[in-house]
């Protein structure tokens, strides 16, 4: 199985029709046990890049950090609005 | 079997041993087909992001992209330097 088969999207139910959905995964092998570990850092940073391009909502962005001795992965799991949703959200900015 | 399961480190062999990874993979999938995929441009700044933390060789950067219509997936792989390498690095910067 290549990386890119667990990546692919699933069959989408009604509920999920018509979502924009992104994924995130750092994840960090260090070379010794307790070495330095950034990824908690990291998540602001790369939340903060990513909605330059697209429209963010926080509260749709869900984390999960696990941290062990040698290694660390973290993972963010953002459902974008949909596009109607931030078209309304510019033009709301825009009037204000 | 969980996500995290799939990035838990290889067994070393002795050529890997104390090397550090760093892997960082990025899932876009579109409501719609054609809609715009920014992962193309998302790939430098990641990069750059990264680069504050950890010292990183640009030729050991290995980056992958695939896109279809309503997916894309971005994944980087980054063997960073080992202490030694980065520590020496770091002198010869400072006395530059």
């Amino acid at each position: 199985m290549s990386i890119f088969d667990y990546f692919r999207p699933h069959r989408r139910n009604s509920a999920s029709l018509a979502k924009e959905r992104l994924q995130i995964i750092v994840s960090h092998e260090r070379a010794t046990r307790n070495g330095p570990d950034f990824l908690p850092k990291l998540q602001e940073e790369l939340v903060g890049v990513i909605a330059k391009y697209v429209d963010i909502d926080e509260e749709q962005v869900k984390v999960a950090l696990e941290q062990r001795d040698e290694f660390s992965v973290l993972e963010l799991n953002i459902t974008l609005p949909d596009c109607e949703q931030a078209r309304k959200r510019q033009v709301e900015n825009a009037v204000a």
